[in-house]
């Protein structure tokens, strides 16, 4: 556990990107569970085998328009020596053909209807030719030929979906088509926001004098939503002790993501608060930016100190918040981005030791740093098209070595 | 224009794939535009140019922890040869600093903060030692050295953002802290869903004798939001003609989609309605399955006539409302599966002049047919692994032949 001894003296030691990583991996393995509607459930992973409680389809049915009738009784039918059977009735879907189909008799049937007791067989429309109650039968028709049998798509008490699936839109269909209204899967994780500062406007509000429009909270609400999370709450709070406190004791989110108060200034007060309610794990890491990201535990809530910096804490999102959202989800810790292999125009330095979130551009397939791309130069990912990261061991890139972003745009 | 000459007739001509794809991309190109909040905007495509009305920053604001001062003075200090400074006050994000610091003073400064009148640099507070109201300086400070000059990251008067572009997260925040509150993009096209038939039952509820649970409408609200669509209403009717017009005609969405009835069955009413209330301009179509699809107008919505089989409905919509709904959205029509180029382990027989739309499992990164997957069988999908589309002009593929496949899941 890390003491609260950094403000104004800066980090004593910096834990490695890769630690912090196995540390958020460590903490999202717990998982909750959630009942959701069938038809809302495409993205969701299933928490529960799903057995058909029925066959489907559940009668006979008609796969075509036309007429059911004996197949046998057709062999040797053709146009030029056709088949004369006598039309007894229509029966259409959604209803039941109540007499029986006997030898010499067909019964008109439409795609999806249920094929008449006596009936093995539906000859489609273009071979028949139906004059008042009789239809000539212009082909041969094979008993089962165009019938759906009871269970050929499920048959009932059969495993459907295996837990730990992810639900596609199909999916999803089968499982209404078999009656189920609802589904257990892995939940959504919640996540409350909570920015803090004296200086922060709210979006949708004008920036003025040396007041600030936060755009942490726009990040984060998008990113959080991109990546499976579910927001509750986005509380904006000025830097007292006590507020922030109550925001943290209060959340009911399985993750608390906290933007500003994260560095070693006067009014940094999150990780102290961590440390005074919970377990403050991390403080300070090796990269640049984001280096004040830190992680800890209040209760069963995992708590993110994100920095103030826009950029920053764009980057400690997308390392370490993204990573608990995809894992608590179910889903893998895959990064949301399209990865690229260019030629570097322009050379890249770094630290050994350090992680660096290098944003760049683009252009004639080659990618070069931007000008201007401070921790609180937020205009720098608009403008850029994707970033690459430096790795630990490196001292940086050379221009003309190739290299592999992460497109922004996909 | 086609006449409704089809009902158990079967369809005299149909259009190919390609005619019927131009003619949709045809109709979608007039959008809508809509204002939508900017916290909201990620994924939206920008109908204007986004001129920012301020400077961000709006004032010089400290990079860091440490202490305002006049950068001049610093020069020569260092470790052992510390300038001392006297300590006038503090400031800290959102307030504003009266005085004015003069030569051998210093004010404690915290980053975001303004820096106050009279200093031109900020000293990190890990090269600064303070004793009460003296801070010793262990390090030169350049003149602008760790200073957010007003307009560093957006300048007033500036295009952050052009037309056309679509909205990332952190161009949403970007657009907030300049003080936009809301934003012109192209709307989202809307969709209502029809489904028919008198066998129908809703998703929720159990399949029992002849009615089924509807699946179409479940597969295809989740694929119409996949696609950027916004479903506004789904009807369930039963086949009559008085309903489903009425349906057609008080819909208010962009695009509408009818499951069922829009074969040649005697209870198919889509087709004949879409005559009489507007332009039937394609009915059937040379592809397998969803043959008996067709596209017309009424007023100004697009009417998409889908098979009621759900895998002709799932076809249908994948290939043309898909199209439809991403254009009319701003966006490229391009599948929202991934490509992946395997080996044929089975051979797939076509017919020249038909696109065949085939489910194939995937092993050993060779796909194979699925053995069950008429029309009807929903589970195919869920079964499949993927997808290919044969060509108009080809008869089929060689078993050990290479193909593209898409793939359900990412």
């Amino acid at each position: 556990m890390i003491k609260d001894n950094v403000r104004m003296r800066g980090f004593q030691e910096r834990a490695s990107v890769d630690a912090l990583l196995e540390l958020v991996k460590k903490h999202s393995s717990v998982k909750r569970y959630e009942q959701i509607e069938v038809v809302d459930s495409p993205g969701a992973i299933l928490a529960e085998d799903i057995i058909s409680p029925v066959n489907i389809p559940g009668f006979d049915r008609s796969a075509m328009d036309g007429f059911a009738l004996k197949g046998k009784e057709t062999f040797g039918a053709d146009s030029y020596n056709p088949l004369s059977l006598k039309v007894i009735g229509e029966v259409t879907p959604g209803k039941q053909f109540d007499e029986e189909v006997r030898k010499g008799e067909a019964v008109r049937i439409m795609t999806g209807a249920p094929v008449p007791k006596g009936a093995d067989a539906v000859l489609m429309a273009e071979y028949a030719q139906q004059n008042d109650d009789i239809v000539d039968v212009m082909q041969a028709v094979a008993p089962g030929k165009n019938v759906g049998k009871i269970g050929e798509d499920i048959r009932q008490g059969e495993v459907i979906f295996k837990k730990d699936r992810k639900i596609r839109a199909q999916d999803a269909a089968v499982m209404s088509s078999v009656g189920l209204q609802s589904v257990k899967v892995i939940a959504r994780p919640t996540v409350d926001i909570l920015i803090t500062g004296n200086e922060i406007l709210k979006p949708g509000e004008k920036p003025t004098g040396v007041k600030i429009v936060d755009s942490n909270s726009v990040l984060l609400r998008n990113m959080i939503k991109r990546d499976g999370g579910v927001v509750l709450n986005i509380h904006y709070l000025p830097d007292q002790r006590e507020l922030i406190k109550n925001a943290l004791l209060e959340s009911t989110a399985d993750i608390i993501c906290t933007s500003g108060g994260a560095s070693v200034g006067v009014e940094d007060f999150a990780a102290s608060l961590v440390s005074e309610l919970g377990e403050l794990l991390v403080h300070g890491i090796s990269m640049r930016p984001a280096s004040p990201t830190g992680f800890g535990l209040i209760g069963g809530k995992k708590v993110f100190l994100l920095p103030g910096n826009p950029v920053s804490a764009m980057t400690a999102y997308d390392f370490f918040v993204r990573t608990a959202i995809q894992i608590s989800a179910g889903n893998n810790p895959d990064w949301p981005y399209r990865k690229k292999t260019v030629k570097l125009s322009t050379k890249i330095t770094s630290q050994i030791g350090r992680v660096d979130y290098v944003r760049v551009k683009l252009e004639n397939n080659e990618a070069s740093l931007l000008s201007s791309s401070g921790a609180s130069i937020l205009s720098s990912t608009s403008r850029a098209d994707g970033f690459l990261i430096t790795r630990e061991e490196s001292e940086g890139m050379a221009a003309g070595e190739s290299v592999e972003i992460w497109l922004y745009d996909d």
